[in-house]
């Protein structure tokens, strides 16, 4: 078993805010973050797929295809974008670290599974290169 | 003479658009950075000076006070904010990488000579590690 | 279950020396690490959390806090500090990059379990970009 | 238990080709990787040991031990070399990320093993910063 | 006066001889390097242009015309390709670090030049982290 | 006219001390950095050499002198060491990196001039990659 990982980036805005929540409330848990016209980072993402290499190619997966699979499903979705106000997946969750590895999880699994190649093992974003998340599925 | 560089890090939001220019020309010459709602990133800037260090303490300038300066100038007003929306830094120029140098060269410029003890060489400012921008005031 | 982490950095000085054996011994074996006047490194350290994220906040825990109990527990007694000399950790185990993590996983572990809202999953130091030790915990 | 990793890297050139294929096929599978002059990479080879610290020294391994073991092992046959011409390692296995892994796990098990000491862990290679490959052993 | 840096990369081999000089003489200067079968190496590219920031966009270049500037003159050429056998630039110069950063330049300059906006003023070239040339043109 | 510039590490332990000053006015200027167990940091030097490229070689110099001569005048100095208390270099000058840097300058500068291939044209020291200082010799 391989564990092979194409890391991908991606800028975007953001701002956490609970919609149940009084704006006080808000300000005094986010702090800063709670600022409604948001900031912004470079994430960087890493997608981990755990499979034995073909015999013939060498090759877990393709790795211009796993380019081409995070491009569309994530990249295409969130780069260049506001998290909160350009895409659904933050609807009903705040997009934090923990939640945008989630969300990206489950945007890239249908598409990896459905090729049979590989499992997804995990997916890694990096906020800043201080703070990460990682989700490695439901278990 | 020497010079003495301090890195400082803010994440913020942005959005490229001139304001004088149909919506559908701010489309085309700026793409995808023309999205209304921003985006952002995580921002590097390195401040330089030079001088002489001093023979009692063998400091150009205390990197203390350096550092105190760039918070108190810079990330005070940039960090966790929308660059066009919360400074007035970019109320007639657009937030690009080179105008975000020579603000930050203005709101540095200032402190640092009336100091007295070292002048400013440069700014550079990283937008990510593969573009950034450096200026070294009027010449 | 994510696995959240942060990193923090430490500066501090260190040799390698068994009171047990002679100077001799503790050349042949420590090498040049065996200086007594020290020398020294800018540490890097990850503390990962496993929990889940709190459907209000999004957070597994608050970054601000973990940042806090790293800046509490270790920076205030390794940063800019001697650890062989002014710590007590180190007064029975040569402060090795693997020492060192269990060192700082006995620091935050008491303190992040207390907090009752994540455990912690492991703690990794970096004493070089080139060398690195973790610790999960006695298992 | 304490994971211990040391980073080594090496500067190399590969082709992706099989030999059992037509050239057409070789080249829309393996695209410009497929050029027969070859390209090449920094690798950057991670090695993690696993075991308990040496009361006496700190130490999982000693480190020198293990620099000198990779330098022996891996280095002196791979760099600056041309994977597919230069080593007998990939005469049967083309030189993806996926298959250097298994190649590096192969020629350091055995040593690191017999030296009784810690047991190999994992080996991660990385082609370039976006691209690594992590092989833990058959398992 | 604003000086706008872009960053790229390309994977590419070499090897370092001189046809003029005997096997042993290659063998004694080049050392490991003249590895007829070659090594290669992720290089790094910045390209630094001087201008004014344009009023209207604040850009000194639009860095999308950048980045396809170097994607046609230098990537095109050299990603993915043996530098000694598959390029025409390293006919009569070994491609050395300086020599690559000479010819990245001349590759460079005329589009630049052409284009109106803004000159080049340097070229830099990372073969590895370690080791960098810089060329800023016949002065 | 190339810059080349060679990278180099080294690890070593200081503290900020004026013996004409009081113990009180050391702590209150140099505050942590007064420690007298000292503290320690992974130093990275860069070392620019400016020359033509040899038309029989393409090098400046060669980088594997250069190595060689970065190891014996630095690295064996101060690698390991404790900067106050290990060498005579800051006998009388507090070693700050803007004194680290001008020090490394005047280990090389006589060896560099001295094999008349180039000349030295800067160097370069981090601290931490936070902070660096530069000098570029008496002008």
């Amino acid at each position: 078993m391989i564990f092979l990982t194409r890391r991908a980036g991606f800028s975007a805005s953001h701002y956490y805010w609970n919609e149940a929540w009084s704006e006080e409330k808000n300000r005094r848990v986010f702090g800063r973050c709670a600022n409604r016209n948001g900031h912004g980072h470079n994430y960087t993402l890493e997608v981990t797929l755990a499979g034995e290499p073909d015999p013939q190619t060498g090759f877990v997966v393709d790795l211009k295809w796993l380019k081409d699979v995070i491009e569309r499903e994530i990249l295409a979705a969130w780069d260049h974008k506001h998290l909160n106000l350009d895409t659904p997946d933050f609807a009903h969750a705040i997009p934090t670290t923990e939640n945008i590895a989630i969300a990206a999880w489950n945007r890239l699994e249908p598409t990896i599974t459905a090729a049979g190649r590989a499992r997804l093992s995990k997916v890694r974003v990096y906020e800043t290169p201080e703070i990460f998340a990682e989700f490695r599925g439901q278990q």
